[in-house]
């Protein structure tokens, strides 16, 4: 402990230099955790798809009791997760924290009446990357261990979270599916049932981006904004529609990069590398350029 | 527990709701496991790479102990998962799983017999990175924390394991470097010597990609497939021949997508940025327009 | 335990076999490792950001005592870490890495009285990402999970310990973001104020690019090197300067690729899935043609 | 890896020196396991005594699906440890092993029925110790915290596998209990309802003793044998009664020696600190001479 | 899953078997738990003996800021589990929980203000036990290794508790003791400076005895009730008076036991294996006859 | 963070208060450790006893593998707590701890050439617990689950330690067992073969107690020392010998208690509860009185 780290300890623990990037969550008050978060997708992976997921076996005659537990722990775990949330955002002090107990308890129980929708959406999914993928050798491979499943499912979840005005939590859900597999999807995109992205490293689904039924995409595709309109201070207005609305029946090959409030046409296909910053009529076919 | 959430388990329960989206692994065989999968594959690397992985220190008097406990737990594990993928593919009874024990030793064996043979070429692939990378500082420094190593050791692995007709934990293992290195590899892929790949997010190598030897990729590079033909369903074929043959010496700058059963010939150069998908013939440099 | 096992133990045991991938550390001298590095970054993090990582709730009065308890500690972790590089790139006998204690003790203090330094340029960083990006909803959420203020840390703290000559762990400590996000900056670029990424998969960044103040990158992007000299073995010399000079003020979009010695100037905007091989003047823009 | 450590090596792996201290579990089959049978007995406390043990909140409405859960848990868990038990106790090749999990699922089928019988007991135990100890505050305390409680719920966990015939893992579960609290309790031992131990440590219940209801024994007391026959080759004759028998409503102070095939009889009171080796009649209080 | 079992859930369900012996905890309030007690007695040892116990180094220089954070963390940590105690204690609804908060902190407040008090006089016990024990080689090994001090620490630790009116927590801190030393210490007990065990396994001292300063006992020695006056229903008459008194300079060897509201005067010396149930005078030496 | 917190923080880190009680380990040496000893002491068991405890399978094909990685690693843990004893126990600055690495080797090197005798010694143990205990069904139960074998087996790697000159850790390794099994026998006694402990709770067997061949002890006996001599400053003289000489072929039943440099002789009969301070003739039985 020579003098220099102890001047270091001094400077570092000086008010001005960390008053700015230091966060003081209320006492006795959770913090949002990743880890907890990844516990608490992997139970509704387990949920949602009995037996591929969580340690134990299932069988019919048991499945009853393994829903019950884990909705149950999943309302226990994610009711906290959420206030950790609705704290962190607040910055408040403990008494609102306090306060937030029951609402994150009704988020927590809203979210759980709708896992059955979120699983018969995913598994629209699941089947549209079964038949689109020349290389899937069983519906259980593709559960198992599709990269594309796993950021999907995370997204719907996250978005189903969002539209229940929780915050930062579904955020957080999406980046680590984006860290897991590369693929970033904003939870506050739409997208609709049958979607499927091939190998996916790269792809980027913009905030504001609404995407149709029954399309594909392939690795490096962004959906994403061309400009963002600024307010008077010359900063980008939050939460503004920025991102292109997709159709039904879309492909989009690899890398290609589609920007701004455009629409691409039901039935489209946009080929690979290529740029698009303007409308595509339904059914067209646009490529590079040698 | 109120009313809502013992309505979403009763909903989840049934029947109808999970039949589609369940696993039921035979009682008592194992599931395929990322994370047991995960600790093989660190087993593998510290038998092919002596002393840079594991937690022992090695050195040669006592290597025959370190290779003899570790060839022997791997047997053991390995066996174990190549069994759990088997009775996962094969959706089976109890009977079935109980029988698949002798094979699933015998494969783990034969896959045991080759590591020399990996070892062989995954040390080409690390002289081909160190020479190639002017970034790169020692040998040392490729095998410790290159990823295109870990993706292309994972790779070989999972090769050398689909030869041996072992369902599911090939594309496991592969998939296990895709999420960590966004690497891309499918096993059934062929990829000769000094195989090389620059920084290598976003890579994609397609399941019946060909590749020579001495073949260099930089980040991005896709090698896929252009177009499946349908069967009489309008489902593509499964695996059929679909990706290109790259030939040996190439070099394929990043983000360029190579499409298609074409073939590139020995020592092309394929620019950034581009789509290929025709034929390019030997020694040909092609780059983008401007 | 039958013969086929016993002969791959034995073949893999063989000294011929082993040799060049084989690694002896100094006997009783740690190996670097990516499990403790990972805990040294968290512990970084949590001195930098007080209160949004580590397990503490801090707050004003007990600051001192957690920076002080976790400078102590990082101290000692580091100073660990920094000797196992030292150890791993000397490949030298016991007695060169026992003298190694001091000059690590040294190179850790040095690197601890930069932290201030360090967390200052985070700030711009994180402000840079606040007011660029339209989707983040609070200075926390982006400090708590955006990967590009992951990764822009873990540049930040490689490029101090590379400066101090630390073999190595500068390389380990970015490749685990990279990793993580996708992002790749070799800890050799240098990099200005107000810098920000958004989503960030498949960014290259390579070891000699200079990039100004306020500048702005997307997915994909890439500052490689066109092409390395060879020196008289036909092997590229190695750490010779051949990436670009990025000016002040620079958006570049996704997916495009500026390569080579070439600099691009104050304030220009480089439109995407492009390929920059030559200049570009102060304040211009380019954009793929259709 | 010096000479003398290779000696050693040597000595060590040589068949004569380890062949009588050496165990050969048939292969693929489980070991006997502290550390599962420990696990096993907090799923039967969390069963037995819900909301006490295991890690979730209980209640009326939610207590099906927890029994539910930790029953099919305890079941797979328990079956396997009874089979291990068997296992190592025959001694015998892979095929013997493999046919014994039909009866082993059936143990433990036949245990878990009378896991209600078993609560029922251990609640006229608490009952017990609740009432006769004045530094007793509260039930809950008497469950939660007494190692009475934990000894007695291992011997009648222990008893009723012995009874099913299960070998080996019975004495574990009791030296479990022994470890943890001091107190020896044979699982072959018949001990009835309303049984307390005070304090504990150092108390013996040798393997045929029998034990009336209502009885109360303090530290240090032993039901001891006081000599074995031996058999023809002067080795003691196993399983042989050779243990006290006590009747109702006794107590026995601390650290007194009850030995041999003896009769304590009803509601007989045995002072501290003395050894008795011939019976007491009904009624009868025995103290040690000053 | 068959028939059996689920009957065996259906039973251990059944309200009428499980309400006795079964613990509702205020939801979302914690459990006491025996893991976070055996963290926080850990705490509290690094801090009364820092360096002996907890990870870090200490020195002078930082011991400020080590004690800091032990002391914030212990007081974060201990609060919640006297809010436990007191929880478990109340069966009361969750309002009643909430408000417990305060109280709870202040309570654990109040307890570290006398840790330094509590450092004091274990500093006495270890003099005693080091000039006491001709096999003690150095003060540090005391510390750091004589179950006695471990005992007598979780005894002074659980009495400071007690006396603050904490439920529960001081008796679970005393057990956790029993099971690792075989000592027994009641936290009620009143225990002088200068007191030491040796060996200890056996020991039971009740929650009304007395002891003075400089008493030292060996294993086996019982402080115990003789009888317990009955309330009008025929139990034990809580927390009344009824176990001996010890002076100072006592000495009490191995297995002897002392019962009832008696006292052993002043430099007392009473002998192994003997039972004592009345007054001891000053000075007086006592042993078994032969 | 109160000002109650503040103020015990202060007091707690003020130089007087904590000087006497506080441990400050060389830098970068290491602290003995309970967690590492235990791990050390699991290995060695798992050397001695092959397939019984370890977590691999072995068979005589893989023995040499086996044993001569856990030779190695026992090699390097043991090294560094023997020099981890040593430091502490000198309580030298930096450079004389680093001095102690080649001692330390040494040390460790010669314990591992006696592990061969020490487990020839325990066999004799083992089969003296077989034989004597009429309720052992089976040589491995014995080895698997006595806990006197565990008490013996520290006692005797602890003893070997201690004539190696080992500080500290010795006496570590039989409080570990004294914890486990309630049995406490220093590791400076002196035990012949064939020598078996029933039950074990509350046997002490002290510092300088010497015991012959084919003894047998029953729970809660002692050997202690009467008196010790005093030196100048009236503290006990550390060392000297104090504690009884036990012939060959002798018992001592439950809770006697043999104290002093008294002498029973060969073949001699000891019954429970009672206090022996002379000598006993070879082949006497004693008795309580009743």
């Amino acid at each position: 402990m020579n003098k220099k780290l102890l001047d270091a300890i001094k400077q570092l623990s000086d008010v001005e230099s960390f008053k700015d990037v230091c966060h003081q969550q209320a006492q006795n008050h959770p913090m949002p955790s990743v880890d907890v978060l990844g516990d608490i997708v992997q139970l509704i992976r387990s949920i949602l798809f009995p037996g591929y997921f969580g340690n134990a076996n299932v069988n019919s005659r048991s499945m009853l009791y393994h829903i019950g537990v884990n909705v149950e722990k999943l309302h226990s775990q994610l009711s906290n997760q959420i206030k950790a949330g609705m704290c962190f955002d607040s910055r408040e002090e403990d008494k609102a924290c306090s306060l937030m107990d029951n609402e994150a308890n009704d988020k927590a129980t809203q979210f759980i009446s709708q896992l059955s929708t979120i699983r018969e959406k995913l598994h629209t999914d699941v089947l549209a990357a079964f038949n689109g993928d020349p290389a899937a050798k069983s519906f259980g491979e593709v559960i198992f261990c599709y990269p594309s499943i796993r950021a999907i499912s995370n997204y719907r979840i996250a978005n189903a979270l969002l539209k229940l005005d929780v915050p930062l939590i579904p955020r957080i859900i999406t980046e680590m599916a984006h860290s897991e597999t590369g693929i970033d999807i904003h939870p506050g995109a739409s997208i609709g049932d049958f979607f499927t992205i091939d190998h996916g490293t790269g792809v980027v689904i913009g905030e504001t981006a609404i995407i149709g039924n029954n399309v594909k995409m392939y690795q490096g595709v962004t959906l994403g904004a061309k400009s963002f309109p600024l307010d008077a201070d010359g900063n980008p207005i939050k939460g503004i529609q920025r991102h292109p609305r997709i159709g039904n029946n879309v492909i989009i090959y690899s890398n290609s990069t589609i920007l701004g409030t455009i629409t691409v046409g039901d039935g489209a296909v946009i080929g690979g590398n290529i740029w698009v910053d303007s409308d595509v009529p339904a059914g067209a076919k646009i490529v590079q350029r040698k």
